[in-house]
């Protein structure tokens, strides 16, 4: 017997849409040429190209005065933020502080903390019971000497969505810039530069179901800002490196399609979401973190009292259902989820995490499957735990 | 009629080689998992990941203690080195100076450049009238206030030869490392990395019939270097950002290919080259510059008197032919050959470089083919060049 594919780890990364992946074949083998070259092998990519950049300028409503500058990935554009203003700001001795909070992804964080090694001061916001900073929790640490705030869009681990409009708005009157990193939030809910007005947004294509190993700065007003990678002048001279043609093209055509299917990302992913998240809030001592109407529609972050985030991935695994027990990019060593940590869970609940996240591709079916096969593991490892010893606090319907 | 279709500038970035792009399917739409995760979408890009990076130690005889690191391109890891050894060796005070060459890729000089006005002393070392520097030459500029030695392996533009392993064992008697950007050398000559023994060494696998966006950054015994793309655990933490598995399992199966190609590279590849390079030499007035014996066997880089280079493009280029005036990654822009300034050719010269450089799908009816074409071009060119008035200055014939 084949064993069942359910796949609800697309926060970590996602399945390129076939569908991208048709725009992006003719650029391996036939339409291969370097975009800056004076030559049809080179010009004949200019289309499609063209095209790219105007899907990603509509995709996150861009103005025509901003830049959107292709990188490999979010990482690198968070580290190009980070650095460009150190080297821009902080190395100048114009500014001295980066603002940020607790929950940021590695690619914030640990850029953040490299630079504190070089005269950076680095305020590190706490999240609150919500796993989210709020407007006034910003104010409160700002002052002049801030060179940026950069602060997510929605959180990876549990898909909350922060107040980056009004985050922004405070960065402002303060005379700081403001970045977000969009990584989490592309393809959920809608991206608006404009109407968020920050300075800089990252995002990754590989998230909303375009390729990996490419992704985008946007900048406001192509403001200046020291490049991370020199080199030759493409991308304006602002991020070097031959352009990876198939790469924009796929994660142009990913947005677009992102975009397109919003209204069924807020409908259909959000009702398998709920029905996902409401099963598994029937089953005692399992908790969901955060607001389901103040979080993108196809994230869960549950803690599960009695059972070891590791051990639950592994039956799951066993069903055929990929999930996590949060951000991927630290997932090789065992340990506890950070958020849950960050929101003040005991070390304990923070080993039981488990992360759901759902697409556009899930189907009822697979919902349906996923609720009977998490509940069996459940069963199991309750009743086996020794170093999670589950004893009921809750009700204790149907376990 | 179809007009014919002729590569001959494969040094500003090839053809994915049909049987790369196979490789490299499965992991778009199938095997699309994070390699991180603990699930099988995740684990079963391992074996292909495990295969690929014994392919990339295999292809430049990297021993087990050394690192062989996944960036998204040659410019990203030039960056890495030059700015790594920044922030660990001269913001710490500890050394101060990184020496050069005077005709670096942009990635190399423009991030020197940029430091420069960070404290960094760089010393730029001219090319002599073959386009290389001598190992006398590093020696007399060498001192311990040294942290690095940069220097290509063989020039995008000339395709010349640099003696790297006699120009590494100068820096390491004072003390210095040493990087070599590879990019040109990768599939065009033996790349053996404990033979050279340096301590860095970059390259892009787009240069040999591998995808865009990827290449490498090899570090000798896995010694520290402060990150660019800090983050996650990735690369076991040295780079961050989601592994591109699709491109990674490319480069590498580009890299058997381009070593299981090596011999037909120095005899077939060298054989049309050197065709295509002795009919160039017929024609009156017109050089090649450096010793093809000192030189990759794919490029030629010709100065031809009174035509000046754009025009020469845009002939060939109507007869289908594509071919540069040098670099790819600063052809935007009307301006004269930066190696023929370098090694000294009169600006005039300077703006009359044509670069062709081959590759391993070139057939001899294709050079046969360029070479009437070029002959036409320069005939034709020459007889209504006014900028470029051309009065010949050797022999006639032919032209």
């Amino acid at each position: 017997m084949q064993t069942r594919r359910v796949y609800l780890d697309n926060n970590a990364t996602t399945m390129v849409d076939p569908e991208v992946f048709e725009q992006m074949k003719p650029f391996y083998c036939e339409k291969y040429g370097n975009p800056n070259s004076l030559h049809k092998f080179g010009s004949e990519t200019h289309p499609a190209l063209r095209q790219a950049l105007d899907q990603l300028y509509i995709g996150i409503n861009a103005k025509d005065s901003d830049d959107i500058i292709v990188t490999s990935c979010a990482t690198e554009s968070n580290n190009w933020v980070i650095k460009g203003i150190y080297f821009d700001k902080i190395a100048s001795g114009e500014k001295k502080r980066i603002v940020t909070t607790t929950v940021e992804h590695p690619a914030i964080a640990m850029t953040c903390q490299f630079l504190s090694k070089f005269g950076v001061e680095i305020t590190f916001i706490d999240v609150n019971d919500q796993g989210v900073i709020t407007p006034q929790q910003l104010r409160e640490v700002m002052s002049d000497d801030v060179a940026l705030v950069s602060v997510m869009l929605a959180n990876n681990e549990t898909g909350m969505i922060f107040p980056v409009k009004e985050l922004a708005k405070i960065a402002h009157e303060y005379g700081a810039l403001f970045h977000t990193d969009a990584v989490q939030a592309m393809g959920k809910i809608p991206v608006n530069v404009q109407d968020l007005d920050v300075d800089f947004l990252s995002f990754s294509a590989h998230k909303f179901h375009g390729p990996k190993g490419v992704g985008i700065l946007y900048i406001k007003d192509s403001q200046p800002l020291s490049s991370l990678l020199h080199g030759g002048e493409h991308m304006g001279g602002r991020r070097s490196g031959t352009l990876d043609v198939a790469g924009i093209v796929g994660m142009a055509k990913a947005l677009e399609l992102a975009n397109k299917f919003m209204a069924f990302e807020s409908s259909h992913v959000r009702r398998l979401r709920d029905k996902l998240e409401d099963a598994l809030l029937e089953i005692p001592d399992v908790n969901v973190i955060g607001d389901r109407k103040n979080r993108v529609p196809n994230t869960i972050l549950a803690s599960i009292k009695g059972v070891e985030g590791e051990a639950m991935l592994w039956d799951l695994n066993r069903a055929g259902i990929a999930a996590s027990t949060g951000s991927a990019c630290a997932s090789e060593t065992l340990q506890s989820n950070p958020i849950l940590e960050a929101i003040g869970a005991d070390k304990e609940l923070a080993h039981t995490a488990l992360r759901l996240s759902l697409s556009r591709f899930n189907t009822e079916d697979e919902i349906d499957y996923a609720i009977a096969e998490i509940k069996k593991a459940i069963a199991r490892l309750r009743s086996i735990s020794s170093t999670f010893a589950y004893a009921p606090q809750g009700h204790t319907s149907g376990l």
